[in-house]
């Protein structure tokens, strides 16, 4: 007796049920390229998959304002698309003269999530600016950004504590932190969605977690239909696989 | 034997741990006004305690460009702060010639919000402007936003029934929506955080639910340490009991 | 013989003339609520009929550059309107990026009034920044908003006045200032018009004065034909009889 | 026996009151020169005394979106400074992205005035843009540029008004229009002020009149002390005179 | 025998070559009035043929940031056009809120090519701003500009020598600069396009030179056809014959 | 006898005179990468040694206003600089909200020198946008962007000829053009300035030739002192050098 198509596939392990063909807590092939740029004190190409996100670390002596004085230092991050990281041409913010409210919601978010992989009042009155530059799109740009970018800041650490006026007292960083996309496509649980599961999904769901299991930012939106409890709790599952997955990447990176 | 004050505290029913007093799954009073002001279609006027928002909507004939010619509706938000609303004064945007990323950040999160609550192709060409205008903060301003401006939607729906021009093909609004705040304060799970207790809370969570328990919208972030998984469950648990309670509210409110 | 029905409704104290049923010399209902949020060292809501404007006043330590060390303060104005505060919705400002001609004009209108109140000289270097938020519009917005500003102001001064670190000289406020619009309708001169009134006027004219009966500010634009110098008399006859129950008004709400 | 200084003066026909040495009622010298410059409809240079305004008017095809298929035409007005027109410079509009509070409300004043020298009906779809530049200020450009600005407005209709597409309904030209400054300057009304008198003035007021002496336009802003209706009727008197000179000395120029 | 009409108008001295009649090598024009305006430390209109330009230069004490404590000085420059400088109306950069591309270029030109006039280690800490405000165009206005802007400049540095507080240091203006266009016009070489024949050449050069026959700058665009370098220099030819009669009447003007 | 050591630098062929230590007439290594990206029509990476610029190119149907109904096409270009392409981080512009002059500059001298290589009149009413993101800067990023451009133009060129629906009229492409700096450094014409030639080069040159060695741009600017015709044409033959290998480059990679 034939099997189906779909059972031939799974047999072959080729998913039937995600555009991309991989099993639903699969992550795609991710790859980590420290020292991508020359000039930039931390500089890692991340790419997960065809997303393809330049993250670079700047450090700079001094703290904004509401800092000054309190001996503790600061981590910002900026986010950009090249015009045509994207299908079609997205419009060059700096023309237009204003960054969209994706934009910003999405540097807030980075920022955020690598503050919280520091201890700050250890980095000295030092600021480190992230920025995250898409190369090319094709889904979780937000999340990659956060993983690449925290290597690239590990580097600008790394720097900083070798330098003699740092004022670093001891070293900062608390832990490693890593983000992951999941999502409910065609009703299941799957892991770092790309543009054409991501345009698709019911929810999506973006994760930044620690290295040690904790959870730093959830954000789960329903696209379509509301998401049950459960359905959250399966995604939550499949970000804990992917980021220590992803977590690990940055270790043999870093090690390199 | 005398009890310790936190004990009589209890036993007069005032929480020790809170800052405002409450017990950890208490929300704040509710207030819910209609028809506040004289011109819009809907118009709300929310208090969540001392947090004060005047919610509008406003029906306009007419698609974004995007959908034109669809014969489906669409439904945005805008988001605003008096200056004096808070504690000490904020620099008005109108004056800046900008908004700021929060209120950028919050406005798209009451939009989709509310987007979840209806059927839009069952809206006509019909544009709801929703405005959400703080007039006095004490924490929460986004959750009692969505959950004010669902009843101003649901007037200003009702309106756009009785036009004959209306072309709405049905009820468009599928679910009720609501929005609460809950987090991690000194260890403990809150519900309905206040501005004290959200500005030293470890973790802050805003929740958007429909009155049938389906999550919209989870948005957590820590602020401090990460969360477990199992904070993660007590604040949405939380969660799911305020929104019960705002959804009663906002059914009262439109029963009126 | 009977009547006709402007003599029956003349008779009844309605008058034909004004499409609000006035008299031409009438003032709309005033109310002036201190108090009415909780922040601000002044917040007052000030209603004349239908317009209602919230007016705070905000104390902050320092003053403009052009002022520094010259032991003087300063009052500056802003104000605006929520979107839907009029009968079709007017774009936000914030969001345009620009605030309006017509904003710019009215705030440094209000701006310029609050200073003649005062000897900016006995107010140390303290800047006091006047919000007046229109939250419902009906004509007279800028009238109604000076004359809330003042009482607004007033509760600000008595509390800098308290601040040991205030370096007030003594009290600052000169004089009571009140606003009041008044104009030809119909061939005829008005005192307070509403929107209706206003968008018919022949000649539209603001006027703000002193409680002993000074000229501040006199702004009076014709909007269809030329007026005339007798036409001008007759206005500030009306002028002043309202501005003296405004400053009756502020009295009183002062006093509670 | 000797006469004072004062009398000296005064006998010379020098008013010893007025900085400017000229008399209360008296206007500086008046020049308007057509055709200043090649390009515009109408182009027309004057001079209040050492102000300098360069007043051109275009005339272009078609109306403001609001006016469309009304079969009515249009005028507009926009006003800047040259940087150094300036006794310090001041600084570039064009660079700092915004135009001021003080050019916004002025340009907004010799529209209005302007709109009111016409029939709008009558000019057919046609928008005329008026532009006044200060090339040089001591004071009184407001006016300067109103006055002005109706001689070129007058002959961009001239130019319409031969334009066989012009769509013209007879001529729209109802009345002409003047504007003068005049204060309380040291206790007394003058007339047309210069800079040196205007930055000292107590009572500062703009009147825009028709030809036959009616009022277009009354600002009035106290400085210092509020003004009384003696002193307002004084500078009414003394702006009625200098309209008719101004008015006088356009008929001249356009008869040229 | 008859000659052709070309020929006539040869012998008349009139080129059939160019639309202006013009020799290929001949100027428009070129006037230069001093003290054209009355407040600014140098003011200039520049003529060449009906492109007439005001060029103020201002003295300000202090220099930009990155010059600070280095007892240098510095000069920039800014360009505006009137609306109405050019046949059809322009908009107004400042009501756009922008500086055109075209703008920022030119204003870049004018001051690098003025800064290279000076030895600015000479100018003690002051920065001088140029303002080259176009009152009517007809090609050639950057080069008009420049050629105008260097004799306000000179006017201001005599201005500032004269300045007890100056702290000049010897005189810093190094060398008399002036500017030119050429371009290839029907296949020849011509010297100061005007509008006419600019819009319609093939190729626009702007050349900047010192008195002594050095170039401080050579912008040369192909508008159709690629340029040779036989083309190149005979444009470079005609622009130095330009420039020595320019900086001819710049010498002209000074010693007036 | 012993030789110094930079003629026993010359004699291994390394300069003694350039910083980077090659031949004045030495260009530095050249790549140009086709399809570096995804998404676009046309995709390059142009690397001029350290100097890094992905250039793509976008085909969209329609053409700007000025245009439609032509039958003709149009190019333009958008220039952009990731924040740390630059050895200190240079702020991001569409954070500023404002592209800076340098910016506007070279993205205007990108686009014209594009359109110089095609016959816009076959392209049918199809804009192709260039965008030149400078990944890694060192020196010469315009001239590469053009470089790289014009092979990523070549590549949309070609997809538009093989779409039906794209209208073209034979091939638009009239010449390859490519685009290389020169300089005087320490009194000598050098090719190819990289960074730290750059910033000390007493003149800086840009020049954009076609492959048959025609000039479409030549823009030179004296840093220090004035240069010389003799300077002009040695900066020259280096640039016809420079070109004819770009040239030779971009064919083979466009054969590739």
């Amino acid at each position: 007796m034939t099997s189906s198509i779909s059972e031939q596939l799974q047999n072959l392990g080729i998913s039937k049920h995600r555009p991309s063909g991989r099993e639903n807590d699969q992550m795609r092939e991710v790859k980590i390229t420290r020292n991508f740029t020359m000039h930039a004190e931390g500089s890692v190409l991340v790419e997960f998959g065809n997303t393809k996100v330049l993250c670079t670390a700047t450090v700079e002596r001094g703290v904004p304002r509401f800092l000054r004085g309190s001996g503790q230092g600061w981590v910002t991050a900026e986010y950009g698309m090249l015009p045509r990281a994207t299908t079609s041409r997205t419009g060059r913010e700096a023309a237009r003269g204003k960054q969209s409210g994706r934009t910003v919601e999405i540097q807030r978010l980075i920022g955020r999530s690598l503050r919280a992989a520091l201890n700050l009042k250890k980095m000295g009155e030092n600021t480190i600016t992230i920025d995250c530059d898409v190369l090319q799109a094709d889904g979780g740009t937000r999340t990659a950004s956060i993983t690449g970018a925290f290597v690239a800041l590990q580097d600008a650490i790394n720097v900083l504590k070798k330098d003699k006026h740092g004022a670093m007292k001891g070293d900062p960083v608390v832990q490693a932190i890593a983000a992951v996309s999941v999502g409910i496509y065609d009703g299941e649980a799957v892991l770092d969605l790309d543009y054409a599961e991501d345009s698709k999904a019911e929810t999506d769901m973006n994760v930044v977690m620690t290295s040690k299991g904790g959870f730093i930012e959830v954000q789960g939106t329903a696209e379509g239909a509301p998401y049950s409890q459960e359905e959250l709790n399966a995604m939550l599952d499949l970000a804990r696989k992917g980021i220590s997955e992803l977590v690990e990447a940055q270790k043999i990176a870093l090690a390199e």
